[in-house]
């Protein structure tokens, strides 16, 4: 359990990595080939380019750094459930620096003896606006 | 799996009905002792009490109905994960009903002999408004 928990913190560091270089063409190799990523406000998508493509998205709408922390590893055979929170750093095009902070689990399943993600979802602890 | 798969059916089913019926004081029975719960703009809440609090919320904002389809399940050992979509059915406080649509992430456990939840979040898929 210690080694799941520490291997999924080390693939956690180098997203955390690529986000502040601002560069995620390299983090496709942490998730599975049929990964499914439940973003708020859209709908389901699936496969390495749409994970890759929503770090993206994000960087291109300001955010200069991630924070994610893991609060919570169980692993059953193949399959390791995870639960922590972020934070994100983003710029707004006007230069002022805001923060977001909310939560997120991760399903991760060995695939080619490693740990990859195959699910992620996520949501805001910050209270909705109005 | 086939197994699990219609026990969490089964759970979801028990869910559905409560909400129907505006009652949901009976199913804190479904979620394990130390449940976690990761509701939009609110911070992670832990125990039944908690997740029973969390359905009476959205009944007393009106939620009328909800429906839980569930998309994929992965089992490992006594922890099983589930991916599923959900559609809230509101009726605002002027009559008129909405629809919110979105997914969520169920994380399962075995206690006591059945499959219980141990962690769930979710998201709408309906963009933000402004």
């Amino acid at each position: 359990m210690s080694d799941v928990r520490a291997e999924i913190e080390a693939a956690n560091k180098k997203v955390m990595a690529a986000v502040k270089q601002g560069d995620v063409s390299e983090i496709t190799h942490i998730y599975t080939s049929d990964v499914k990523v439940l973003p708020p406000y859209m709908d389901m998508l699936k496969g390495r380019q749409a994970a890759q493509a929503i770090w993206q998205g994000g960087i291109d709408m300001g955010i200069k750094e991630v924070l994610l922390e893991t609060e919570e590893v169980t692993a059953g055979g193949d399959v390791a459930c995870e639960i922590g929170r972020y934070t994100h750093i983003i710029q707004s095009p006007g230069g002022e620096t805001m923060t977001d902070k909310g939560k997120y689990v991760v399903i991760w399943k060995q695939e080619a003896g490693s740990w990859k993600i195959d699910t992620e979802i996520w949501n805001s602890s910050i209270p909705a606006a109005g």
